[in-house]
């Protein structure tokens, strides 16, 4: 495995860290890259809804300038990856319909509707009628619904796939460990080690560990020269009790389940969501006939295992939508933690400590968000300016605003 | 892999075919089972419920004596596997609760606990607090029940595992593939050939392979002698048409899913049954905290695609039942064929052709008709009498009815 000096080291290869470490090293950078299960987080589990429209929230107008802007950038995005790796990435410009439960439900998408209009985003309503013709699928009698055109889908597991081929051929080197600790000089991050005391040392060091991401900057700091080779050193000496408090991201895991499923390749047209009693759903059609069917939202902290209710309640909802899914074939369970924000922005950019970047907190819009962090990151390592407003994401807002308070 | 001759060829390595070669074995036979994929049909998903009175039907009476001849053969059987192989097959002899679902399925309990009671089989009606008190994490409200208290289980996969290592340690070969046709001497079968050539010669071969059971006794027969090696004869030449059409057994592949939850090991002390809405549905506690849920019943033909409509009715179903199962993990969807019989019972013995025995159809009951099913067919090939009636199950008793007709 070996250790090694680097301009950059991103601890973290889903896709928010290979989208880093592939934008870094097309600029020249020398980048390293550390996972213990490279993609096996939320990267696996997500949907891969492209949906700043339909993800729209009342109070998510700051998220809303990020999402916009970096599902603008996805072709471009897509077509450099195509470019470099052969890979299609599944990326389907297929619009998703939002259908509505009830009436209740229905007026709740004229209020979405008209929110939408305001910020100049387009979304059209439509009739029951419309509804249905959209995509005959579809449970009959549902009072009407909402299609949002521009709200896409990529494949996640395609994506990350892509990006890592895309990363290896620009020359980002991979390293399958687990970070054990943080390297300092002085206040100064300086790299990582990883568990089995492999040292990484780098000009920058960007922390994109998803739900990981507060335990990973809460591991000890090793300052000072390394330890000769051979000489055994007390343990703790060299330790110090690790990062300033203040730079830890308060990321939380949100468990998410989603379901695969398998039908033919037609059966549906569009990405389907809906909100059934309440409950959120959605359905995103492949082009291989696969369909992602998501998601539960569970506090649960670091619980992995899929919860058999979990798996019912997302059927149940996706078969009152559309009553077909119930003949299709069942292909798996997945389940990821994702990293949840306090104020659901995520966290990118530097922190109060020299050498260490952020880039997490993407919460439900990882995927969506990529590109743009990508960029963002990039710019601020090579100080290019990639025109991206980055107040809303700073990850120092959490600190001045307990100093303030 | 080899031909060879010997004894007796075991085509089908699931429960009953190994349950067979092992006993074979232990009576100084020469055996060899062969299987592409041993243990991956019926016997990877049934529950391993042992349940002749909770299976009891009420056209079911010839059915009834096998059944219970077989549960009392269990713990002898268990026992000398256990001796054999120090492999713990998760008998457990935990009873079975089966729970009304509403005052009309209460009633049909009673009748059933009155034909039981006429056939001497001892089961107990429960009123609403009984059965809670039996089970308490039954839903509330549930107007009452039937325990059965000799209707026990078996972890069948752990039951496939020990009976592999049993049948080895006795002498049996395993050979992994799959047949491609039958061998031929005059009128009578002396063997098989596999998909890739391989001859096994036997006296006597036993078919025991579940719902591909018809299948395979439709592959073609070669009759004559070998080809010399290296000597290349026409394709057809030594083909004959097959074996007669009257030695084929009447199965059919009955496709069923069961799920694999996990929760505490405390958290069911028994077998729970159910017909919720007239939907049977059964939770099978293992000792470690599995709960294997079953089971659908569809007619599919060879389909074994997990439906996804299926998954979501066992688990409505069984959380109707048991509430507590919403927040148990979700571990695993499985779907087998079961090879369904014309009249539910099971072929097992002699066919018209000389050389041939059949041990299938055994359709719901094959991991509790093992024992009976592998000492009536240990008897047939060493003329033993294993004290059991195969009236009922005579394999030729569809041929001579249509004879009759």
């Amino acid at each position: 495995m070996g250790s090694g000096a680097t301009d950059v080291v991103v601890v973290g290869a889903g896709v928010i860290g290979l989208s880093i470490a592939w934008r870094c090293a097309q600029r020249g950078l020398a980048v390293t890259v550390l996972d213990p299960a490279p993609g096996s987080g939320a990267t696996w589990t997500a949907a891969g809804m492209l949906a700043p429209a339909t993800e729209l929230h009342y109070e998510g107008r700051p998220l809303l300038a990020l999402t916009l802007d970096s599902a603008a950038r996805y072709p471009g995005f897509v077509a450099e990856l195509a470019d470099a790796t052969g890979v299609d990435v599944g990326y389907r410009r297929c619009g998703t319909l939002q259908a509505a439960w009830d009436a209740a439900d229905l007026a709740a998408l004229r209020d979405l509707h008209a929110f939408q209009s305001s910020l100049g985003i387009e979304s059209e309503l439509l009739t029951s009628r419309q509804l249905r013709a959209a995509e005959p699928a579809l449970a009959a009698g549902l009072p009407g619904g909402l299609w949002a055109a521009d709200d896409h889908q990529i494949d996640n597991r395609m994506l990350h796939g892509a990006l890592r081929r895309a990363a290896g051929g620009a020359g980002v080197r991979e390293v399958t460990a687990r970070v054990g600790g943080w390297l300092r000089r002085g206040q100064q991050v300086v790299g990582v080690r990883t568990e089995s005391g492999d040292r990484f040392e780098a000009g920058t060091v960007v922390l994109a560990a998803g739900a990981w991401s507060a335990a990973v900057a809460e591991l000890p700091a090793q300052t000072g020269p390394s330890t000769p080779a051979g000489l055994q050193v007390p343990a703790g000496l060299q330790a110090s009790a690790g990062l300033p408090a203040e730079v830890v991201p308060p990321v939380r895991p949100v468990k998410g389940q989603t379901l695969r499923l398998r039908g033919p390749s037609d059966l549906l047209n569009h990405v389907v969501r809906g909100a059934v009693r309440g409950s959120p759903v959605y359905v995103v059609p492949r082009g291989d006939g696969s369909l992602v069917i998501g998601a539960s939202s569970e506090e649960a902290g670091f619980d992995l295992g899929p919860r058999a209710g979990a798996v019912y309640e997302l059927l149940r909802d996706a078969q009152l939508l559309l009553p077909v899914l119930g003949e299709v074939r069942f292909d798996e369970v997945s389940t990821g933690l994702r990293p949840g924000s306090p104020d659901n922005l995520p966290m990118i950019g530097g922190t109060v400590v020299d050498g260490l970047l952020v880039a997490t907190g993407h919460y439900r819009n990882g995927i969506l968000l990529a590109p743009l962090t990508a960029d963002a990151v990039a710019g601020l390592i090579t100080g290019e300016d990639p025109g991206i407003d980055l107040t809303a994401c700073d990850p120092r807002r959490f600190s001045r605003s307990e100093v303030s308070a």
